[in-house]
């Protein structure tokens, strides 16, 4: 795996032993398998634009959908894409420590158009697990129709980075320590709520097993 | 308030009623008050890079700091700062109508360095605020030469597009509804957990109130 330069994600302003890039494969697909949506980012008329997105990960690609990957990436456009999880704030002694914990991993690259019903079907698959996992065997599959309306961009894992931070606060050992403050982490938890049916639902329709299992499993 | 395009956000492939964009300011603010890392996205070497980052927003700007801002933005580059809250998964009848409930804001323009050392510090307890809610007043404040080494960037908030979807799936009145599918929505949140104290901290540290009470509320 080839890793471009470790950007500096300026999450917390000092690069300290706790918030480090790593080569890891294993990290990167870990942080990636972790969320659902991701932040896509363009070039369109010469400047940035950052669009939320959902994707799925395969062994060698990153996959997003539908209409920006249509409006935004005809051409070979390179693009950036960009996975962050917040797990907490790091409340140090100092404002100038203050900082966050956090997992992101980011993907440069120019996607390549899927074309082969095979692999576009297979990519939707990804899609649909990775952020609901059972729901594509559950739900009706895509049409012909449906599969041919929707745009499916594959992005190679290649060229990634990924930084994390974690654990205390830099300045413990520092002249600071010497105010008496409290100092930690506070840590954010993102946790799957009770399934909501649609109202328009008979009533009575059993929440699949596949749903009602996430119910107060963590996310992230 | 000047909105540029609401751009496509592919959270959801359709945009319906459940799916709008909003021109009012107040959607804007509460979408940025409520997060405090954003997606800022900016063109190195003609290429986009996406880097997540803590942010304030004051009445006018939204600000930024560090060594992205320093490093990338040092010319008069566009960026586009994207915001997004994710509220749950849309577990639709078909596969093709799934999808995200969210809240995304999308900032763009040609940021300012600030060099007003009042706006400055300003701008450094809006972010400290912004994340950590009684810190700024709590913890050390930034020396002169804390200051001096720290760039802020103010961008307009003037040019913003908002995006939101909430609700059920939209295809309970369609002909998927005749499947007999379970259908509705998988809600996520966001939650405070209990601060971890620095184990540098001598033992008996309280935790101050600002911090304690954060702990089982809600975010995002």
């Amino acid at each position: 795996m080839t890793y471009g330069p470790l950007p500096d994600t300026d999450l917390t302003r000092h690069r300290r032993l706790r918030e480090q890039g790593s080569l890891d494969r294993a990290d990167l697909d870990a942080i990636l398998d972790a969320g659902f949506v991701c932040h896509l980012g363009v070039i369109v008329d010469g400047r940035p634009m950052v669009v939320p997105t959902v994707y799925g990960r395969g062994e060698r690609d990153l996959y997003v959908h539908g209409s920006v990957a249509s409006r935004s990436l005809a051409g070979d456009a390179p693009v950036c894409v960009t996975v962050t999880h917040v797990d907490g704030l790091v409340l140090a002694r100092s404002v100038f420590e203050h900082g966050v914990n956090y997992r992101s991993a980011m993907i440069h690259g120019v996607p390549r158009k899927v074309t082969d019903p095979d692999e576009k079907t297979e990519a939707l698959r990804l899609l649909t697990e990775h952020a609901a996992p059972g729901q594509w065997d559950y739900a009706r599959a895509p049409s012909r129709k449906e599969l041919a309306a929707t745009t499916v961009l594959a992005l190679s894992l290649d060229v990634a980075s990924v930084k994390i931070r974690t654990g205390a606060p830099d300045d413990g050992d520092g002249p600071d320590a010497a105010l008496g403050l409290w100092a930690g982490t506070l840590p954010l938890t993102a946790t799957w709520g009770a399934p909501v049916p649609d109202p328009l639902l008979p009533s009575g329709q059993p929440v699949p097993d596949h749903v009602a299992r996430r119910e107060g499993t963590r996310h992230g």
